[in-house]
């Protein structure tokens, strides 16, 4: 039986979690909070994330990293991006030189402009060919609703790939391997901030062409900029591009498109803020996004744009009205 | 002035010709139904199609074809795609030697399986320099309430894509040019019948990571037969393709996405064209759609289960299970 542990109990950690168990592996996960870990152990539930979600009894929780990472064939990551590096500093020496180190996290970190797969492997000396990013349509309420999803698990080693697919395989959870390891976390990354910018454009009043014709924009963007950085291009043809990109920015599930859908209606981040009582991920991660995009001269002007909304305080009337009103061209020009 | 002509007065015909009225070009309708044309010529309005449009009042209307196209710099046609061939050789004449001629059709022809701008060609001897074809996400209503949005203007001619675009931009609606018309016409035709099994999964229950893993697969799908047909394949990534796609699966104004759903609450196809009184284009153009990917060679899985069930009275819950339970693969193979 594959023992799997996995670090951090969001969302999509928790829903993830289930997948595996469900896939039948015997799943450990690992809490920075200790009553978190008391309330999966004994009652099976995480109910400040996913009210409904009744966990299989089988998964065993602790808020001991050592103890949970131990003897594991496979460890998933999934803190917040922002806190990857030092998460790893205090105990990244349980990922061992032999386990399938799994990415679940989707950000680029501030300062470094780092790849989540290139911090493990900096702060963990984990070898590329052993890390594998999961990616693609994957709102977590649905997948622990076992909603049917399909997923990307990329990774430039074969076995390592093939490790987790076969690990999380279950008939509401259909993964596909790629080796495109870059390709599949910018599209990660960056469809959130893509879907921030969308759902300013709803909460504005926009309709659902509008919604289209931005999300296209916004891939095109995103493929442009992934290609420079190595990526393949039809990775954002698929499940880990436009696939999770219109999941993220179709659905009121999705907390960028909500975030986004706020600020359109004209709070500012403040008040989005407090009224959510959390950050979304595409707020925190387009700074960092725009400073890898301006590193490699790609143009992003719809990050470009999110961002002096959400940082420069800007309004975002100004901004989807710039995106629609350049002049007439060339679709690909 | 640019004089145009539009041939056909439903929803997205007389949409596009408050389009071009708004940016600036002198504009006739032609309508199947005298009354139709005497309601738009007095009224402004087409209530049966669009409730709450009034159009330009510079806009006219008539009941007679060649009344409506005499003089016409670009002729807009927008009939029924299963029609066309009967209304050109009825009627084609007036499209002369010289004016630009703009398919807004998105159908494949039963028993010859030709696209609309080869059909076009065929029965009124339109050189294919001459033949524009427009798409991209573009709900007519939306479009009618000035919504903003971005379209596809496709030509093998320069100047003729050129002057659409130019006759057809405003401050609400974007023309990108574009040289791909197979492309084009592929996408706008498959995505009806994508959006039908993406209304099927939604109307069983599905929620958006389902949605979002059809439509990507769906795209695939229409990549694959396109490029088969010598399309380029990055016209997939863009407003033709997913632009339209997204637009037309994830709105409840979309009518091939409103029949799919019906279906997949369980109504038959007679009891969802008795109950909506039209049958949407998806039902009518996927037995040619599956013919023509059949004579190319092309694996449409998912056109092919949308046909099964609107045309075999297979079960909707079959065949969406089916799509989701396929072994374990590499996401390109």
């Amino acid at each position: 039986m594959t023992r799997v542990t996995v670090f951090g109990s969001g969302s999509w950690g928790t829903a993830y979690a289930a997948v595996l168990a469900d896939a039948g592996c015997d799943v450990t996960m690992w809490c920075r909070r200790a009553e978190v870990a008391e309330e999966i152990s004994s009652e099976h539930t995480n109910r400040g994330y996913l009210a409904d979600l009744v966990l299989p009894q089988t998964v065993r929780a602790t808020h001991d990293p050592h103890e949970a990472g131990e003897g594991a064939d496979i460890c998933v990551l999934a803190v917040p991006s922002q806190t990857l590096r030092d998460n790893l500093g205090s105990w990244g020496d349980v990922l061992g030189a032999e386990s399938v180190v799994v990415s679940l996290m989707k950000g680029i970190e501030l300062g470094t402009t780092k790849r989540m797969s290139e911090v493990i492997h900096d702060a963990a000396s984990v070898d590329p060919s052993r890390i594998v990013v999961v990616s693609g349509p994957n709102l977590a309420p649905e997948i622990a609703a076992k909603q049917p999803a399909a997923a990307v698990v990329a990774s430039t080693g074969k076995l390592a790939r093939a490790k987790v697919a076969e690990a999380s395989a279950t008939p509401y959870f259909r993964p596909y391997t790629n080796g495109d390891v870059v390709g599949t976390e910018i599209g990660g990354a960056v469809k959130n901030v893509i879907a921030l910018a969308v759902g300013m454009a709803k909460g504005m009043g926009m309709g659902d062409n509008s919604m289209a014709s931005l999300l296209t924009r916004g891939l095109a963007e995103t493929a442009r900029f992934g290609v420079r950085l190595g990526a393949d291009p039809q990775t954002f043809l698929g499940l880990a591009g436009v696939g999770d990109m219109v999941a993220t920015c179709a659905s009121p599930l999705s907390r960028n498109y909500s975030f986004g859908f706020k600020l359109g209606q004209g709070m500012t981040v403040e008040e989005v803020v407090a009224d959510t009582r959390q950050t979304a991920e595409g707020v925190k991660s387009c700074e960092s996004i725009l400073a890898l995009a301006r590193q490699v001269g790609a143009d992003v002007p719809i990050v470009e744009a999110v961002e002096a909304v959400v940082h420069e305080g800007r309004n975002p009337k100004d901004l989807v009205g710039l995106l629609m009103t350049r002049a007439l061209k060339h679709e690909r020009s």
